[in-house]
């Protein structure tokens, strides 16, 4: 029995599977739980709802170690508690690899829900938090150049979404709103879809900072190393994010660091945590600078 | 975003892997979807909740016919529509074999929920629905005699929980509740050690019907089919509940129907739909007709 004094409930549901969504020789049971956590309840915080429950479904082979699966949820309750909210129940089954079914649940407190729909022409768009840092760990991860990356690599173990921001931004009026777990091109391209609108984002709001810099420039240096051209979230496989100059690439393209972006009437006041980093106007679509941008694997002319 | 009138949420989740609770070739889609919903809504049910929403995870490999999951999505959606819920949402994923996770949300219309926990001496103990023909069903299925037992299958397959009963049984104020999963032995069980009392199952209240009864003399026909000793939900796996005398032993060890067992304070008038199958006392445990019974695996001077 979980409260929803709002009398409605959010509730977001994830799988994760093994090999797929994470490896357990790249990431610890406690990485993976809090990275479980923290997908659905930045899917909570993106509608400007305050997270307040955590149900957890863990399919696992008989000979995981059970310290596995105690870390695992250490991790998960670890990520709970910084968003306020608690594991309040689950399942365990056995299974052939190891699989993770988690449902988020979260309070509106009064307000309406954000959804991706609500965009107009003349906002402005905002992100909290950072996107392409966890791409970068991943890059990083994949060719093994992972010494005096610790950040990056952690940010893409572990990542941080702005939790408090969700609710915050519902309260500034936000017109739209969404986790940035594909990228940031191709999640803003979902809102301008679902928003009937075109969003242009401007790049010289986004500069990568010291350690994507460095990131990039090290990869430069290992232009065939395997892996990074896997794709956001599938360690391994084909499709990744390039760093493109200074890392750029990643800040536009990167997956999973479920940074907030929204979208707010023209002259609101946004805290400092808060970042404008484009327009919405008339059109359909996602340009970069005012060109066009393929929405889903990235800024193609960096390819 | 799920109303919650009550302010407060009931949520339950619960995971089916393929081959462990469910096989493709014993059940078709339709029938699966159907079951994973019906025992997540029967978990809402006994806690005295009326079923509001469902989320759906669903893990499966890549050659999965689209029209399985179709048809798996249709039953989902018309055991909710029995239930007064709906399919909100979901996530799915890829993966080695079929997997769901299942989640239901519901609300308590401002009762206290009913939990295992709060049985006392004095109180009587009551079923809505019926026990026994899920693994009567699954003992026809394993040996292959399933020509003149449609009904029994269709148990096994289609469990159909009685999801009013739930919130009517709250509102006679019943003091648990649980619904039978395990079996009925294991499932008071459960109730007994959570209530610290002693529960009395009476035999001559849980006579197995025409079906039960035929399904028992048929199956003694071939003592030495296989299957029959697969446990409850584990298609083929060693354990199963054995019919005894005239289909007792699936009644009062069978799993997976999703009857309703409650207990109420004496003179409480129940509707007819509930049978009064026994009484609580003081002591703990399970007995029937005043022995000693293992609650676990089912009545032990069966076998």
């Amino acid at each position: 029995v979980v409260r929803a004094p709002d009398r409605r409930v959010v509730a977001t549901t994830d799988l994760l599977v093994e090999g797929r969504h994470f490896r357990r020789d790249w990431s610890g049971p406690f990485d993976v739980g809090v990275k479980a956590a923290a997908q659905n309840l930045a899917d909570v915080a993106a509608m400007g709802a305050s997270a307040t429950a955590l149900l957890v479904g863990l399919a696992a082979p008989g000979d995981l170690p059970v310290a596995w699966a105690e870390d695992l949820v250490r991790g998960l309750a670890a990520e709970c508690a910084r968003a306020g909210a608690s594991v309040v129940g689950g399942d365990v089954s056995s299974a052939d690899s190891v699989m993770l079914a988690i449902t988020a649940l979260g309070d509106l407190g009064g307000r309406a829900p954000v959804t991706r729909a609500g965009a107009q022409a003349g906002d402005m768009v905002a992100i909290a938090g950072r996107t392409g840092r966890s791409a970068a760990g991943l890059a990083l991860l994949a060719t093994g150049r992972t010494d005096g990356f610790d950040d990056l690599v952690a940010a893409h173990r572990r990542p941080s979404p702005p939790y408090a921001a969700g609710p915050e931004a519902a309260r500034l009026g936000a017109t739209s709103m969404i986790d940035v777990s594909d990228g940031l091109l191709a999640d803003l391209g979902h809102v301008a879809d679902a928003s009937g609108v075109l969003i242009d984002v401007e790049t010289v709001r986004l500069p990568p900072g010291p350690a994507l810099r460095a990131a990039a420039e090290a990869l430069r240096a290992a232009p065939d190393a395997p892996g990074i051209e896997g794709a956001p979230g599938t360690p391994g496989a084909p499709g990744t994010v390039a760093p493109g100059p200074g890392g750029l690439g990643w800040v536009l393209a990167g997956g999973e660091d479920h940074a907030l972006a929204a979208t707010f009437r023209p002259g609101t006041t946004l805290p400092g945590h808060w970042s404008v980093i484009g327009t919405v106007q008339k059109g359909h679509g996602v340009t970069v600078d005012s060109r066009p941008a393929d929405g889903v694997t990235g800024w193609s002319h960096f390819r």
